[in-house]
C-alpha cells in the first residue's frame, strides 16, 4: 500500500464526493431543503464530520486554509456569479449597489469596531486589553456581506431581480472596501505610531483597489474575448479560455493587492458577450454547465469545510463580546440601510419600499470570507476571542437568519421574481424606450444613465465587435438570437415529442410529415426486426414505426406488378393504420 | 508585488495558457498540422522554451515531474482513450490486443535487454559496467509502446479502425506489463541474491495487476453508474461523477500498485452505456466536451514539457549504446509483430495483412511514459546514459517515424476508417448476425465471443440494466438511441436552417408551417421595429420576418372591420410575398 504517493490528489477527490454525494442526499427528500437551506444542511454535515475527526485524532480538526478558500475555492463561485449577473438590473442600480457597498461597509466597520471599543470600557467584563484598533480591525473582517451566503440563500428564494441584485451586488463589489480597510488596520496594528498621511494613503487606496480591478478584469476579459477569434478550427478547448483568462485575472489583481473579486466579475461581464458570439454552441452549453457545477461544488465544499473548522479548540469564550458583537452586526446594518436608502429613494422614481428594507437588512448573511480573514490575522493574545465571535456571527447569520428569511418573505409578500421569461414584445418595448430615453437625455443635456449605455453601444458596435468578433458583419441582436434559441428549443421539443409519444397537443405536426428525411433511413423491412429483435425492443421500435413510418410507407409504395404508382387504396390503408394503433396501444 | 502568494496556480495557470495558444497558433496555418503531427510541433515548441530558459538561467530547464505526469496529466488522456474506445472492435480483437500487449511486450523488454547486453561486451564500447540487470530494466521502460504518442499521431492519420484499435488497445494495455517488470527488474537490482522464488513470484503478479486494475475499475465504473440513477433533481453536479470516480480508480489501482491505466480504461468502459442512458443530454454534452478538452491540454503540455525536458545537463553521451538502442528498438519490434501475427492470423479468418503488420511495427512510438520513468530510476552512474538513450528513442519515434507515417500509408494504400456512420440497415444486420452466430455457437458447443457476449447482454438486461439504470422499465436500444439522436439532429438543423436561409433544399418544409408556435410570439408590428432599431439589426430582423412571419399573418389576420374572417385575397397576399422578397433580396 503505498498512500502516501496519491495522498494529496486522493483526499482532495474524496472531499469533493463527500460534498456531492451530500448535494445529492438532501434532494433524495424534498421536504428538507424546501425548509432548511442547503448552506444551514452543509454546515451540519461538517460540523458532525468535524466532531467524529475531533472524537478519533482527539485534537482540533485542520481549519480551512485560507489560501486555499481565496486561491481555489472562491474564484469559482465568483466568475459564475460575475457571468450569470443579469447585467440590466445590475447597471440600472449601479449607484444604489456601490452606495451600499462603499458608504455602507465604512458605515458598519466604524459602527460595530467604535461600539464594541465602549463595550471593552465596561470593566466587568474584563475587555480592557482590546485596543481600538483591534477592535476597528475586527470590525473590518465581521462587517463585510459575504456573497457565498447570500448567493446560496437567495437563490433560494426567489425575490425580485432589483432585490437580489442589490443585496448581491453589494455583497460583491463590498470585497474592495473590506480588502483596504483590513489591510489598513492591520498595518496600523503592527505600526507603533500612526501619521495623518497614512490615513490619507488608505483613503486614496479605495480607488486603487477598486478601479485598479476592474482595468485588470477587463483587460483580461478584451483579451479573452479577442482570442476566442481565433478558436473556429480546434473548438474543443475554446471552453478552456474562458476559465482561464478570469482566473489569470482573479491572481494577477490579487499579486497587485488589488480587489481579485472586482476584478474577475469585471472579467466574465467584459468577456461574456463577445465569448458567447464567438464559441460554438456546445462550447457555450460546456461553458455554462461547467461553471455552475464548478460553482456549486466549492460553494459545498466550503460550507461543510466552515461545519468541519467550527469545532475544535480555538475558540475563546466571551459571553458579553459575543453577544454584543452580534446585536451589533444587527442594528448597524439596519440603520445604515434606512439611513443609505433615505437618500437614494430621495433621488429615485422607483423607491426601495420598506419591505425590501427590511429584507436588504435582514439579508445580510456573513460567510466564509470572514471567517478566512479572522485565520489570517496576525497573532496576538486575543486572536481566539475574535475567531469564536466571528463563528458565532456566521452560524447566527447563516442559521437563524438563513431559515427564517423564507417564512419572512412569504409573510411581507415581498414581490417575487417574474415567472416567465420577458417576451419578444415587452423585449423592443424595453429598447424602444431606451433609445426614447437617450433621445430626450442627449436634447435636455443631462447625461444620465441612458445617455452613457447609448455612447458605449455605439462605441462597441463600431469598434469593439470589429476587434473581438469573429463574423464582424453579422452581429446578431439579442431579439434574433433568442428568435434562434426558441427556434432551436421548439425544433428539439418536436422531436422528442415525436419519438416520446408523450405530447398529445402536436399530432398534425407529427403527420404533416417533415420527419420525412429521417425516415427513409429507417424504412427498414418489418419482418427482419421482428426475427432477430428481443421484445422489449421490438416493441419499442413497432412504436416509432407505428407512429412515424406509416405516411412513408404510402408516399413511396414497395413496387407491386399490379398496381400503378399513386393508386393506392384508403380502405386498406386505415385499416392497416387501426391494427398498427391497436398493437401499439 | 505578492507573486509567492500565487505562484503555484498562477503558474500552472500559464503554462495551460501556453499550450492552449499553441494549439491555436499551429491551427492558425492550415498548411502546418497537415504535414507535420501536432506532437511534433508542440516538443519543438518545448525545445525552443528550454532553450529560452536554459539561456536565461544558465541552468538546466526543472524536468518534468513524474509524480505531476502520472497524477495529473496522464488520466484525464487514458479517461478519454476508454471513454470514447470504440468497444466493438475493441473486444473483438481483444485476444490479439492481449498478445501483442503481454508477449509482444515481454518479448521486446528481453530482446532489447539482451542484445543491449551484448553490445556492453563490445570492450571498444568502454560499456562492461552495465549489467545485464541494468539493460533489462532499461529494456522494459524503452519497451512500452505510448499511449499519448500513439493516439497523438494515430488520430491524425485516420487508418482503419481495426488497425487504430490494435495498436492503441496494445498500448494501453501493455501498462500492466510495463508496471510489473520495471518495479520487477528494479528491485532486482537492489537485492543482492535473487532467489527462482521472487522470479514466480513476478510472473505472478502479472495476473494480479492486471486482473486487479480491471477489477478496481469496474467496481468504480458501477458505483458510478449507480449514483447517477439518484442525480435526477440535481442535474448540475452530473458531470462530476464521471470525473470522480474514474479519477479515483486510477488513484486507488495506483495506491495498491495495480495497473492505474488499466483501472480507469475499465472504469470508463463500465459506466460509460449506464451513466449515458441516466444523465441528461446536457450533462452528457459537458462530460463529452470537457473530457476532449481535458485531454487535449493534458495532451499538449505533456509534449512541452517533453521539450522542455530534453534541454539540460541530464545526458551522457554514448554513441554506440544510443545508436543500437534505436536500431533494437526498430528490429525487436518489427520481429515481434511478425512473428505474433503469424500465430494470430492462423486462428482468424480475418487475417492482419502484411500492410497492416508494417503499420503496427512502424506505429510502436514511444513517449512520455518512458521518459517519465527513466527519471525515476533509482540513482546509479549510468543514469544519465539512459536518460540520454531514452531522450533519442522518442525524438526519434514521434519525428522520424510520426512524420513519415501519414506518407507511408498513403503510399501502401493501408485501408482507411470509413468516411460515414454504419447506416440504421447496416446496424441492424449486424445485430442479427450477432444473433445467429450466438445460436450456431451454442448449438455447435463452441464458447466463443459471440456466446458470451450473448451472456453477457442477458445479464446485462435481467440485472445490471435494473439496479443501475434509473427508468429501468424502459431499456432504449441502441437503434432507438440513434433514431432519437438524427431526429434531435435533422430538427436542429431545420431551425437552423429556417434562421440562415442557407438550406434552399428545405423551403418547402419552411414554409408547411410548423414553426407557427414560435411565430405567433415574433408576431410583432413592422412598424414599431423600423423605428427604434439600427439599420444592422433591422435588416436581419426583417430577413426573419419575411421568411416565416408572412403565413402566420394570414392564418390570423388582423381584424377589419370590411371584412369576414377568412376572407383573404389571395391577389393581394401575392403581391405582398413579391414586394417581402424583393425586398429581403
Amino acid at each position: 500500500l503505498d498512500y502516501q504517493h496519491v495522498q494529496v490528489p486522493f483526499e482532495i477527490t474524496l472531499w469533493i464526493m463527500l460534498a456531492s454525494l451530500a448535494k445529492i442526499g438532501f434532494h433524495l427528500y424534498n421536504k428538507l431543503p424546501s425548509v432548511v437551506p442547503e448552506s444551514c444542511l452543509l454546515i451540519f454535515v461538517g460540523l458532525i464530520m468535524g466532531g467524529i475527526i475531533y472524537g478519533l485524532n482527539d485534537k482540533s480538526p485542520p481549519v480551512m486554509d485560507s489560501d486555499i478558500f481565496f486561491l481555489y475555492l472562491l474564484p469559482p463561485i465568483v466568475l459564475d456569479a460575475g457571468y450569470f449577473m443579469p447585467s440590466r438590473p445590475f447597471f440600472e442600480n449601479i449607484g444604489t449597489i456601490l452606495l451600499y457597498a462603499v458608504v455602507g461597509t465604512i458605515w458598519n466597520v466604524f459602527g460595530i469596531g467604535c461600539s464594541l471599543y465602549g463595550i471593552c470600557q465596561v470593566k466587568a467584563f474584563r475587555l480592557q486589553d482590546v485596543s481600538l484598533l483591534h477592535n476597528l480591525l475586527f470590525g473590518s473582517l465581521i462587517a463585510a456581506v459575504d456573497p457565498v451566503a447570500v448567493l446560496a440563500v437567495f437563490e433560494e428564494i426567489h425575490v425580485n431581480e432589483k432585490l437580489h441584485v442589490l443585496v448581491f451586488g453589494e455583497s460583491l463589489l463590498n470585497d474592495a472596501v473590506t480588502v483596504v480597510l483590513y489591510k489598513l488596520f492591520r498595518s496600523f496594528c503592527e505600526m507603533s505610531t500612526i501619521n495623518s498621511v497614512d490615513i490619507f494613503v488608505g483613503v486614496g487606496k479605495f480607488f486603487v483597489v477598486g478601479l485598479g480591478g476592474v482595468l485588470v478584469g477587463l483587460t483580461f476579459g478584451l483579451t479573452a474575448a479577442f482570442t476566442t477569434r481565433f478558436t473556429k478550427d480546434i473548438r474543443v478547448i475554446e471552453p478552456l479560455f474562458v476559465f482561464l483568462y478570469s482566473y489569470l485575472s482573479y491572481l494577477t489583481a490579487e499579486m497587485f493587492h488589488l480587489s481579485g473579486i472586482v476584478a474577475i466579475i469585471a472579467c466574465a461581464m467584459g468577456m461574456k458577450r463577445y465569448v458567447e458570439a464567438n464559441i460554438s454552441l456546445k462550447s457555450h452549453t460546456t461553458v455554462k454547465y461547467f461553471m455552475k457545477m464548478w460553482s456549486s461544488v466549492s460553494d459545498t465544499l466550503i460550507f461543510i469545510f466552515l461545519g468541519v473548522s467550527t469545532i475544535g479548540e480555538n475558540h475563546e469564550w466571551n459571553w458579553p463580546y459575543i453577544c454584543f458583537t452580534v446585536i451589533f452586526c444587527l442594528i448597524w446594518r439596519a440603520l445604515g440601510v434606512l439611513v443609505l436608502t433615505f437618500f437614494v429613494n430621495r433621488f429615485h422614481v422607483n423607491t426601495i419600499t420598506s419591505k425590501d428594507q427590511f429584507i436588504i437588512a435582514y439579508g445580510g448573511l456573513r460567510g466564509a470570507i470572514c471567517f478566512s480573514l479572522v485565520f489570517l490575522l496576525p497573532d496576538f493574545h486575543r486572536k481566539k476571542l475574535f475567531i469564536a465571535a466571528t463563528t458565532v456571527v456566521i452560524l447566527f447569520t447563516v442559521f437563524i437568519q438563513g431559515m427564517t428569511i423564507r417564512p419572512l418573505v412569504d409573510l411581507l409578500a415581498v414581490k417575487r421574481e417574474r415567472e416567465s421569461a420577458p417576451t419578444v414584445g415587452e423585449q423592443i418595448h424595453i429598447r424602444f424606450l431606451d433609445h426614447l430615453l437617450a433621445g430626450i437625455e442627449d436634447i435636455s443635456g443631462h447625461w444620465g444613465q441612458y445617455y452613457w449605455k447609448d455612447k458605449l453601444e455605439y462605441f462597441n458596435s463600431k469598434y469593439l465587435q470589429k476587434i473581438l468578433l469573429r463574423e464582424h458583419d453579422q452581429p446578431k441582436s439579442s431579439i434574433v438570437l433568442l428568435y434562434e434559441k426558441l427556434e432551436r428549443k421548439h425544433a428539439i421539443e418536436l422531436a422528442e415529442a415525436g419519438q416520446l409519444g408523450h405530447a398529445p397537443s402536436h399530432p398534425s405536426l407529427l403527420r404533416s410529415g417533415f420527419l420525412c428525411s429521417n425516415n427513409n433511413r429507417t424504412a427498414i423491412t418489418d419482418k427482419k426486426l421482428e426475427d432477430t429483435l428481443n421484445p422489449a425492443v421490438l416493441e419499442n421500435i413497432q412504436e416509432i414505426l407505428a407512429r412515424n413510418l406509416y405516411r412513408i410507407r404510402r408516399t413511396g409504395p414497395a413496387y407491386n406488378r399490379h398496381t400503378l404508382p399513386g393508386e393506392a387504396e384508403p380502405v386498406e390503408h386505415a385499416e392497416e393504420i387501426l391494427i398498427l394503433r391497436h398493437k401499439s396501444l
